[in-house]
């Protein structure tokens, strides 16, 4: 069994793009971020990827917005970032107060500065692998764990377990993509599958991503299979100060010897998701200064 | 074995809408139709949809360009089209000439007059089930023969043959979707998908869209898969005066028996994707004028 370090590799990435960010002779990337309200996981979040751009080297600036305040209120100061040139990318933190449509929100981000890929025009490029588009983070993250980790996914069979908008989906898109990694056969299962654990023993590579505590034991995999376990749940844990502790999809202690690779949690695919970030925040502005690196 | 008659399920549609189109008070629902050069198929499958609308009531109109139009000429007249307040859906007829970048072309449509669903909008639309969003025909045309022939998808394991941005993927799309028809566990498969026939044994629903003759042998399904057969393709036959019939991808003589439903081709799919053009033109004119029917 290898364990995929997610902290080693978004290291690497980290410190490859530190490199290339030191090597823009004219100017320097920056990207914005929006938090609405004091959220303690949105405040920590943030905090974060301001940190990790800090030591890339990408500026960041951060605008604080109240809980209460109006959707018009947010558009005009996201149309504000939009129209400015220092700026190449957009991130407001979710979750935003009920009052307030997320995807109109993601979609008022212009989509060539959404570094965060929720805008619906770079879901569709994902969708006709165009690669001018952004790609989320989160799915982005799991394509470089499987690059890095040199998995093998040509015609391979890819479980996806889990249909959301910023995980599921795209990264089965990913994974049918008619390059590598990719060019893989793809299932998509959830909640309505039957005979679930039938499909996930096919798996070569299983990407867990329902959100349920433990959710995947021995009896839904095969000897060999390589899992990235995307799930972040809370359980009780009483040797804890704070009470809890943090789990995956997957019964690692059970599951684990029985893998070819799988990444813990925490420490699998977390990390990479700020890296990606900052990926597509270089990327954003090479492209808008026609750079090539 | 039930065949799912694509000319019946089409014509009772055309007739649902004629009579829906009748009871608008106000004005009609038109299409324009841009067809590039004398390619005989572009030609027949034009005037095959200039007919059906004229059948339903829709008004239409056909601009006829030449083969060696500039891309900037060809985008010109899209742009008028997408500002003239009488046209609700424009259908730009493919294939395009080499010269002319076909992504772009479909993009410069205005998305809210996509009638043909191509626009990167549209697609990440329907990636993210969000209904405001036209659906490309044939995707759109599958979905309604599985939902008149009552085929039950929830929960049930659909492979889909062919990633393609046509049929392929829209299809797996819309089959993952929260909504009947739809539910469904998704495999998507392809050219270098290994161990093929395991995986389309499996299914409970078979679309097949890959574009090859008799691919899908009867060692390839399970008795009672239920088949929808996308495919149109050329084999020679001298008892034709053409020299040539029209088959699917799946042979159907060898496999039809051990299915529960099983489209023809012709008489399938096909019928289906004109069917849904007109649906979507009607769609885009009530959303215009925010009428409800």
């Amino acid at each position: 069994m290898k364990l995929i370090d997610g902290n080693t590799i978004a290291k690497s990435i980290i410190e490859d793009l530190t490199i290339k960010v030191s090597r823009i002779k004219k100017g320097k990337p920056c990207v914005a971020f929006i938090r609405v309200g004091k959220d303690p996981a949105s405040i920590s979040y943030v905090r974060k990827k301001q940190k990790t751009a800090e030591a890339i080297g990408i500026d960041s600036e951060l605008t604080i917005l109240p809980e209460d305040i109006s959707q018009d209120a947010l558009f005009s100061k996201i149309d504000i970032l939009n129209k400015d040139d220092r700026i190449n990318g957009i991130l407001i933190q979710a979750p935003l107060p009920d009052h307030i449509d997320e995807t109109a929100t993601f979609n008022r981000v212009s989509p060539d500065k959404d570094v965060d890929g929720f805008h619906t025009l770079n879901i569709g490029k994902l969708c006709q692998e165009d690669p001018s588009g952004f790609v989320a983070c989160t799915p982005a993250g799991i394509v470089e764990l499987i690059r890095h980790s040199k998995i093998d996914t040509e015609g391979k069979h890819v479980v996806v377990l889990g249909r959301s908008q910023i995980v599921g989906k795209p990264s089965a898109l990913l994974m049918i993509r008619k390059e590598l990694p990719g060019n893989a056969t793809v299932t998509i299962c959830h909640s309505r599958t039957q005979n679930l654990h039938k499909i996930t023993q096919q798996a070569d590579i299983l990407i867990a991503a329902i959100g349920k505590a433990h959710f995947v034991t021995k009896a839904m995999i095969t000897k060999g299979v390589s899992i990235i376990d995307v799930g972040i749940n809370r359980i009780p844990d009483a040797s804890k100060k704070s009470g809890f502790r943090l789990v995956g999809d997957v019964d690692f202690e059970e599951v684990s010897p029985f893998c070819e690779h799988i990444t813990p949690v925490p420490g699998g695919v977390g990390p990479m998701t700020v890296a990606m970030l900052m990926q597509n925040t270089l990327n954003a502005f090479l492209k808008k200064h026609s750079i090539k690196m």
